[in-house]
């Protein structure tokens, strides 16, 4: 099933089944009246939410109103753990070359970095920039998942994998070699992340939810209306549960845990395209000694989407313009 | 005011307020149900909160109970954000120097960084331990602060200052070093963080609130039953406010963010003792070569407490044994 969080004024929305073409949407209350509620509550809540999809999509529910994105907050618009993977090693491989970084990766253990998960953005707010910030924006995959016992295998893990969305992890590269090399993560680097209106059960992504645990979808890119890139997710060197695992690893993971693949890259990288500005930056930099592509400025309109074999998109939009901040 | 939070088998647990001298307590519900819903309405619900409280201390409050910290969740079983600072500079010159760390701090920024917040342990919860994690504690202050918008001032920031408590902020030293140097923060070293029972607005100091932004009062802290080190809060770095300031630089805080001073350190640690294991081994490195105080054992009872100048437990303790993982 579909699920999308509207805008009502408090802090946790109200929660929305959205019907497969997103055309169509319903209350999930008094089912779940929000995200945070389901998500705690899943196994209890879940099955009548699904029978309400079925007739949602079968057009057979009298109170269903139009789908607006722009109406949305996150799909869980704020909760109590958001952790980013730098799961695709290619990304990274492609940083530490053009930079002539040294990162201590051991090998085997996959990146993961803690987040702030108190203020996200919904896919159509406008973004404050300030262009000194050297912003940049990174298109990823993510997962949300339900009560996970601290120690839990990569398959144990896998299984409480409840739903799956994208985001905009927009990073501000002035601040992030300088919180890198400090070694305590990312503070003034990472900004608000800013999500897809809506978040999927994996049996919506079909084949594309592929038995190595991975993504098989591309994430199609663009900035101001020019494609940007399109790479897929299938090369993830670790499997959703197998980073989930690891983060996991000491400690309880509570429903509504999210994490992120980090930006989504491939080895194709100069014929597909990045999922951000600072590899193709990194890129042009290997090549030609310099890079061209400027980061966000103020207007730029940046738009994250994927779209199943059916050329239907999948989570909706993250579309969203960068404004001066004030 | 005095706060705590019992346990009831729900998630945000049951607010109740404290006397001060700790001895009894009385339901904050109807007035806030939970803490969480208390410091996002903090205007609106405090000042009848406030009150009641005062009837409390005089006695006054026939429905009020005996006050009993083994039944407490942390203040905040869980929030939308926990930062821990390095705000005593002290401690990481005495870490670098014992370990020839090469930490490229910017002078005059503040080491903060982003720490889980959905799985926090209450005061006196047994802890499971696997003991080849190389186990620490680390004593700490901490404050809960309610809606900061971006950039503001170090002034207005610490005007957003809601409560204040203490914790013990569980390292597992086996992993820190890698994590450190990998760049991206803690995940593996970092388990659940324990909260002391009380959280208290920050007039319940007095004068120990100083006009410097700071803590002047002596966190105690033991180690089965043996006195460890009482490290004083005046010698942080930075101002609450200007820690918060820093973090808040590229972000809003949303009420209930959690800002953990760091591992209480003074530069008379040879006389005063510290907060935590991983400083008095470094300083036994420093002076004799090798450590020989060990990581935390199975059965190891913490403690750690404040107490205000009329000899009264501000917090209560956060007093807790560390059994095997299961």
């Amino acid at each position: 099933m579909k699920l999308a969080t509207l805008k009502n004024g408090s802090r946790d929305g109200r929660l929305v089944l959205v019907s497969r073409d997103l055309r169509r949407a319903v209350d999930a209350a008094p089912l779940a009246a929000t995200m945070q509620q389901l998500i705690e509550d899943w196994d209890a809540r879940a099955p009548a939410l699904q029978a309400l999809y079925a007739q949602l999509n079968e057009g057979r529910v009298p109170q269903a109103f139009a789908f607006d994105p722009a109406q949305c907050a996150a799909p869980l618009p704020r909760t109590h753990q958001f952790v980013d993977a730098s799961a695709f090693l290619n990304h990274g491989n492609i940083m530490e070359q053009a930079y002539d970084l040294d990162v201590k990766k051991t090998p085997g253990i996959p990146v993961l970095v803690q987040r702030q998960s108190d203020d996200f953005c919904g896919p159509t707010d406008d973004y404050p920039l300030i262009e000194a910030d050297n912003g940049d924006f990174e298109g990823e995959f993510a997962v949300i998942v339900d009560d996970t016992p601290m120690a839990a295998t990569p398959a144990a893990c896998a299984a409480k994998i409840r739903l799956v969305t994208i985001l905009n992890d927009v990073s501000l590269r002035a601040h992030l070699f300088r919180e890198l090399q400090m070694g305590f993560g990312f503070i003034n680097a990472k900004p608000a992340t800013a999500f897809a209106p809506v978040a999927v059960t994996p049996d919506e992504l079909g084949a594309a939810w592929g038995d190595d645990g991975r993504i098989h979808l591309d994430l199609q890119v663009s900035r101001n209306g020019h494609a940007f890139g399109h790479p897929n997710g299938r090369e993830m060197d670790w499997s959703w549960g197998e980073l989930l695992a690891h983060l996991g690893k000491s400690r309880n993971l509570r429903a509504g845990t999210i994490l992120g693949s980090g930006t989504v890259s491939n080895r194709a990288a100069r014929t597909v395209g990045s999922a951000c500005l600072a590899e193709k930056r990194a890129l042009e930099k290997i090549e030609h000694g310099d890079s061209t592509t400027p980061f966000l400025k103020i207007g730029d309109r940046l738009r994250f989407e994927v779209f199943g074999a059916d050329g239907q998109s999948i989570f909706g939009a993250v579309d969203h313009r960068f404004v001066p901040f004030a």
